[in-house]
């Protein structure tokens, strides 16, 4: 079966197609067929070695969706021809996070789902919701679930509470639409007059060209009466991170997320005391913020925003579009469509298991 | 100005109208002319003797709507005109409850807001929503901070919960309404087929007709595919509250809000345990949950649930109609329109502060 | 391997050795050699069938330190020789309960531990303190990890707190050396004034005989000068439970953690709602609880209190002891001493596992 | 009355002794005659202007404890005679913080307790314990609900856990003696080997020597198994902070209390991200937080560590010593012995309160 596989750190041009194997089916285990995946700056930053070292070669992606094609004898999660979304960090299923559960993420160090065929744990994969096409469900796992953590995880949101986001990426338009799906305020920040538009039709309360209002963190505390918001989505990092705290409500809270190049972040310590803010992180996701996100998009009949979709064989394409920053919503790669592949051929399953 | 009296336990008739003078004004204080005030069953339960005993003559009511019309020389936070609502619990301006924050209570033991001119710590008012007109504004002290409570203060309700309400009176009509605003299903139950249906036209995710329904738990465990609900809110007590841990998911939460008439629960212990049931109650309601109520109805434009309203005079009739069970909503009493009502005249202010 | 089985519902006498062949070990399990079993209250209830029915003959008994004689080849968590505590709800690792985490428990419907041999998963099992005898270890997975959930789990229990346990069984006293530990005040409930004198000598700050005082939440809020007790442990059920509703402080909390005869809880629904009482219960045990009271113990060095040691041959006469009521503290079954007991014999593992 | 005032920003010669009339007592009042003050680095920095302006001249300190010598007519929760401590933040009762209730501040923008008579509002002092003499109960405001607040308000430590202090100053000392009472482990860091040899004599589970180990953070994750502590206090900032969260196990806890000159923390937030770790930060404190001290305080019977007290005509020997960064413990100035003082005098009292 077909994988694409990092060879070596670089750039779209580091990928290339291998034949590999059907992966074996464990007694837990599922065997996927992946019909669409979709990428995260995370597998961007694997690729051009900005993200620690990994064994290569490497399958990367982390997010996707799948049909049942095979389980193993002791699975009754799952039956063959369901729908279902990997969780992306296999051995974190429920509670707080340790460092066994956060070890193996798919997509680095484990391999991830750009393939045609896919083996998982039956415990690390949810129902697709079924009013998602492929593309949708597919961008649920990463961004959904980052988005979901920050906001109802750790953030404690509420019905009325004002949250910002930066920029239009995945997580933050997830967050914009789960947040105005909670009753909470959304005050999206861009560069582009264009995007805030769109993130304005999409029901944000705000938006604020950043391009206009570098010092944007004035206008947060203006459009909140002086108060400033009890939640900012940071994924920039750097030493605009002062802002984001400057905007912040007493007592609120900083969703530390991402970041540009050098990956510090420069905290002016007297504001941030001054304020009692609470900066939080977090890394990987559970199957049950997994689980609990997917209730909200049913609940709601959520649709997440797709920017774009490629073929598989354009999957080098599909990276250099997401390194381009100019992505509206997720990036999707198409690997097979309902009932398309070739079958699974003979698997090499292990004989028995537990 | 003119007030009216409980000055014996018993029925509406128990009610009458005295003239008393004008309250007194101390520094911190605001003086206020009520323009609508919304009743509850615990002014009822008060009136009828069946909610301990208070001092008499009492003015009963604790939800109002009302004008500044004089303030105390200490106060910066309202001025002159504004229209407020006062807290029903003076003294719980925030954090958790204590016994002497929530000692003091409008409508008993404290004198309450059926009166023309009330007067009240400016510390213990919150800014009516501008979008609310006078009937609607009047209705959100009691029952709309005890639904946001049950829901958001103790209930950790996220989007795509699913919560049980339990008729249709006004603390479960505005949980419809926040939990629905806040992302989450709800199962409203009704003996009434009529009422089931306005509360689906209201939002309501499903109805359960519980009349002919009356093992209700298995409905709401089939809705939720066998998971129970994430939260029960309990308005009966009595033998019924098994049915609402029966219906609660494993480690759910059930709130006791309320009763019929012997005012005790009687809990299968072996249920509740196996389904790790929290059940929770509180009484009284801080001003730091009122304003959070505020924000959520502002952000949401959301517009309380009026039954109906009585003019002043007609009281008596408001307390036998909210006494009938039969209303859909909350019931108002109109006591003096914008602008009107005569002014407060000489007042007897304290010459020396609270 | 010998194993005690209970064959019908009924008294100690309904207890009978059989011989059953050496648990098969699967991938992912460990073979024990059970040490010592401590009993519970849950053992007894389930014996005289009064806790659901389950399939017969079922080898009681949850809570036991063992050996690890054998592991399957996928284990890499512990290794053979290792002492360690199986977790009484196999299923539940982390996190929250949900149904399928709290559905087998050992001891019913799960066989337990009341066996020469018995097989857990690797997951579903913790190493034992070294600071512990056999009979200390076998303690701690019942009684221990439900006392500390009660305090630390949902209890939020800090120091300076003030705890009520009601009696001296193992909760009770699990519960009072982990709150003395975790710095809070303690006060014990017993109708032994001997009792009291062992409790005391045990740490208890205050002891309050209720043969003698009754009405004991009197006592307990004129010990924390009129506020209550931030938690109280009530084991009892019934109509008591108003007393201990009574004396918890107003936002407090009452643990249910068991009951008497009849298995229900009366609840004054006017009393509890005036003090916004939360009443929490709980079903079974996470491995992480667990755990953490591993650390808690190691930390203090603490040791649980025995009441007495049974051999094996005579363990219907532990259940009997059991049955009586007099134990202060917890009744053990000893099973086999280090280097003790055959070995394992020819043992029917499946072939190959995952 | 006297009173120390900073009459401009500097070293301790900034600091004069003026004569100031007798405080006025509003109807909500106390009068109090001071007996002993404690310093904090904050007063340092306010006085050396690396804490923003202030009006000058200012009264410095804000933790003292002292007498009641009038109360104003409307107080019930003090009479004179009584022994109290006044909290440094006084419109924070209870709950979380907002901008209102932390922007006074005894010491600066207030006036603050390095006087011989001061007046605070009687909802802003809590009694002290009896245990504690005048030195050490003057301590407890600021460093001691400092600790308490990021150990238990915050940081949610249970028994068992483990929690890295830096250096043995005023919060170190107080966290190390709380943690302890509360079951947790205390590693203790400092650049002395001395003041770890009396940092173990105090109960400090390990200490670590940063003059020889300056990467103390792997000798935190030898000490804990290769987890991590669950909390570190980390008190300088800076570049250092990616110490404090590489020895923070994963899901845990950092809380930033104080930095070095220049007032920034770098964090790595890649590495903050792999470990999942939350940064808090708090500014000012509740009485709620004072009293559960007060109540921890009690039920231990602890006392704070002194290093050494002033006559208060030696105060600016106190800062002077304060400003070495020599002192393990707490700096005192004894202001009155009990008894001491000459009578507050003619009060120029306001005629009606606030």
């Amino acid at each position: 079966m077909k994988a694409l596989e990092m060879q070596v750190a670089g750039g779209p041009e580091a990928l290339r197609f291998s034949n590999r194997p059907t992966p074996s089916v464990a007694a837990d285990e599922l065997l996927l067929r992946v019909r669409c995946a979709a990428l995260n700056y995370r597998d961007w930053d694997i690729l051009r070695g900005a993200y620690g070292s990994f064994q290569l070669p490497l399958v990367l992606g982390s997010d996707a969706v799948a049909e049942v094609v095979q389980v193993g004898h002791g699975v009754t999660r799952f039956a063959v021809g369901e729908r279902v979304l990997p969780t992306d960090t296999p051995d974190w299923i429920t509670g707080p996070p340790d460092e066994t559960r956060i070890a193996r993420r798919l997509g680095g160090p484990l391999d991830g789902v750009l393939a045609e065929l896919i083996s998982v744990s039956a415990e690390a994969a949810v129902r697709a919701p079924a009013h998602l096409g492929d593309e949708e469900a597919s961008t649920l796992a990463g961004a959904g679930v980052t988005a979901w953590q920050a906001l109802y995880g750790s953030g404690g949101l509420e019905p009325g509470h004002t949250v910002v986001v930066q920029g239009t990426g995945g997580v933050s338009l997830f967050a914009l639409q789960l947040a105005r799906f909670g009753g909470a305020n959304v005050i999206v920040l861009s560069r582009s007059a264009q995007k805030l538009e769109r993130a304005l039709a999409l029901g944000a309360t705000f938006g604020v060209d950043t391009r206009r209002t570098p010092e944007w963190q004035h206008e947060v505390l203006r459009l909140t009466n002086g108060r400033g918001a009890d939640l900012v989505l940071d994924v920039l990092g750097g030493t605009a991170v002062a802002r984001s705290i400057a905007a912040t409500r007493v007592g609120g809270r900083v969703a530390l997320l991402g970041f540009l190049e050098d990956g510090t972040a420069v905290l002016d310590l007297k504001q941030a005391i001054r304020r009692s803010v609470t900066l939080a992180t977090s890394s990987g996701r559970s199957r049950d913020m997994f689980e609990a996100l997917v209730r909200a998009f049913e609940a709601g009949g959520l649709h997440p925003v797709i920017d774009r979709s490629f073929a598989f064989q354009d999957a080098a394409a599909a990276f250099a579009h997401l390194a381009s920053g100019a992505a509206f919503g997720k990036i999707v790669v198409r690997i097979a469509g309902p009932g398309e592949g070739t079958p699974p051929g003979p698997i090499d399953s292990r004989l028995a298991g537990s």
